[in-house]
């Protein structure tokens, strides 16, 4: 690996095992030299979390190419970042990439997802940092159709930066060679019928996860939801600052 | 239970175990019925994570106070308040309380929060939603030397509720009678040497979260940890929406 080109730190919510990681490895390598830090085992739906009651492993695995090394953390994506920068890379990395998720991290799924877990991470240690997503659960998805997009994003993050304590969201219509690239906002939206319930065979009531997301604003134009149904790849920026600045409480403490 | 009272969905991330919570109970039931759905083991810096992959499991707990139910989930906080408001109450909440948890959660550590977590849940739900959280990790750490502000708080949230999307992140000082109540904005931050290395009996390295926060504004004054540092309660409205809006990017796509 060489000093002068970009160290590009790239991690994932789905696991070393997913594709999806190893296509944007392999975009990457071409812009830079890759140190890929991921989950050991599946993490969707992780978040912001991290590992604070038990130790964590990192294990190298082989790697076919010589601008990419490949390591596992035996935990969240957060974790994975927090290891990467603490006991893996060389120095600091000049880009943090994540995914590409099996599945989309739109409108409000941004609170719970581990792809962008790993993105805020990297946000707020002042690396920027980006999050992919394709709108394909299946772990035989097509990446390819985006590719050149992909890389264009990265290119241009690589290139000027991102604002301090500004990341990336971006999120890629499945099957179709995407119309385009939009930078948009979060669209508002909730969950509905979250819920399947199943009784076991001793008689007692067990739930599990499903349900279907509601776009509370479908009329919206300048939406991730909005710009994603027309084709194209939405970019939204995301604040790793969560205070609602200058809101009016209408209470007086 | 009165359906003219207010009902009042308490959660957390220490888990039923932990003292912070009863105490918290125990307040709310002066002031409605109260339903607590707590995770049945520890989910400290769970984020907002949520179970994807494996089955839920609901309890109810014996209660002395007859305005109290208590149930446990097999889960994250998110899971709590998610199944929760599909499964166990038997109305929409007026109102979430998460915590009150034993361990700040000023600053940045919002991102990581479990306590947080089920706070940002209620709030995407449109149920006005705060969290607390004692300075103070220990099990044992006294929360009724600020039992008059969380009632005082908890009664205002109540009565005027809060904006749409914005949900309330307090912070109490511990082993001190508060000085008052401080709105103010979370204070910019990171961690730093956050691991702690060791070696097993193998001669493998393994890793354990550590770390030192360092808030990397000292000088402001309108911060939570500026006022924490005063002995005053900070109150941080969280918007749920993470767009950057009107940011410059600096990037044409």
């Amino acid at each position: 690996m060489d000093n002068c080109r970009p160290l590009i730190l790239i991690s994932n919510d789905d696991s070393i095992n997913a594709p999806g990681i190893h296509f944007l490895a392999d975009i990457a390598s071409r812009l830079g030299d890759v140190y890929v830090v991921a989950p050991a085992t599946p993490q969707s739906g992780q978040s912001a979390a991290l590992t604070v009651n038990s130790p964590l492993r990192i294990v190298e695995k082989p790697s076919t190419n010589e601008n990419i090394r490949i390591f596992t953390v035996s935990g969240t994506p957060v974790d994975c970042v927090k290891l990467a920068l603490n006991a893996i890379v060389p120095r600091e990395p000049d880009v943090l990439f994540s995914g590409i998720n099996h599945g989309s991290n739109s409108g409000v799924n941004v609170t719970y997802s581990g792809t962008m877990g790993a993105v805020l991470e990297g946000c707020m240690r002042g690396i920027p940092s980006v999050g992919f997503s394709l709108l394909h659960h299946s772990m035989n998805a097509d990446f390819s159709l985006s590719a050149s997009f992909v890389k264009e994003i990265a290119e241009k993050v690589i290139s000027h930066g991102l604002p301090t304590n500004v990341c990336l969201n971006v999120n890629i219509p499945a099957k179709v060679v995407p119309s385009g690239i939009k930078l948009c906002r979060a669209a508002i939206g909730h969950w509905t019928d979250e819920y399947d319930r199943y009784v076991d065979p001793s008689g007692n009531p067990f739930y599990w996860l499903s349900g279907r997301f509601i776009n509370d604003e479908p009329e919206a134009t300048d939406t991730d939801e909005f710009w994603l149904g027309k084709n194209y790849i939405s970019v939204v920026p995301v604040s790793t600052d969560q205070t609602a600045h200058g809101v009016a409480l209408g209470i007086d403490f």
